[in-house]
């Protein structure tokens, strides 16, 4: 999608090769219009899924979640993260493993608000190595749910997680595809 | 808001004199046309104070300020939580104290989204005590931003944080304000 790849050349910040700050529009400042495009894209991939749930991980996927579900007139489903390692009751729950944290947590959703009828939509700002977007599927995998697939604003195609999750036959579609950051910090699209 | 107040008395759970749980339609789980529409009546309060930013706090007021946001078209901005007495640079941080989790933690927000010429109006989904509120207050201060205001989904007015804010001088409007909750949980609004 060229307006977020613009966006990410314009506002962008790579302080490395494996690095990619988009803070200032997606991340903890949002431009709400911007934001809402982009939801519309991931709208437009998907508005023939029958989706029901939106599911994202707090708290940088809450606003794309929000805007993207506005096209589908669906509920978003938060999965909490629960640092350290508190049991909830009647809870679906997966384990994450943070590389830029080096720990791990756990994941959760309340068993009310996911269901075998349900046909779920992961939305997420971002996409690595995978393993916040993996936890998620073995999460919503619990709770019988079907999974229509992801919708992803920027994957950082150079750290594998897409392919990934393609390769255990889910659908992924990432909004913008990162190559290669360069030594510079110039961003090179897929 | 009777909108706000049907739903409260049909979805919200309370069990106790103390507590009110409405995740299933504004924490966790995400109605998001009805809190479209409390950010509706959010804007109708505001929408002649001349707002440049809205601040909120993750994760649970994400989706009512960027629904609030919508109507107002400027950007939010989110105060991140750092548990671990993290020290960020650049940033504004203050110190909230949680009644829930009997302890403390730090809020933060970068320097470069909030500037002296900014009018803030904070968001959230709940006011108890204040604790989270006056630190967003404190915060926003030191930015040198105006603050012009609060706009919040539920006070629970019992619990005297909105007053409080409000002797400090500072606008605060609520949508629907409990009064009582009562031994077996019904809900009692001012």
């Amino acid at each position: 999608m060229k307006l977020l790849e613009d966006r990410i050349i314009k506002d962008g910040i790579s302080a490395d090769k494996e690095s990619l700050n988009v803070d200032s529009f997606i991340g903890r400042q949002i431009d709400i219009s911007f934001i809402s495009e982009l939801g519309n894209e991931i709208y437009n991939l998907f508005k023939d899924e029958g989706i029901t749930k939106i599911v994202t991980l707090e708290a940088s996927g809450i606003s794309l979640a929000c805007m993207t579900a506005q096209h589908f007139n669906v509920p978003v489903v938060i999965a909490r993260k629960l640092p350290d390692n508190g049991i909830m009751p009647d809870t679906y729950s997966s384990r994450v493993h943070s590389y830029a944290r080096k720990d791990n947590y756990d994941i959760v959703i309340s068993k009310s608000y996911l269901n075998r009828h349900d046909n779920v939509l992961i939305v997420d700002d971002m996409l690595a190595k995978g393993s916040s977007l993996t936890a998620l599927l073995m999460l919503i995998d619990k709770s019988g749910a079907k999974i229509a697939g992801a919708g992803i604003a920027i994957e950082k195609a150079f750290c594998g997680g897409g392919n990934l999750v393609r390769d255990m036959g889910i659908r992924v579609e990432s909004l913008a595809k990162i190559k290669e950051i360069s030594k510079k910090g110039g961003v090179v699209f897929a």
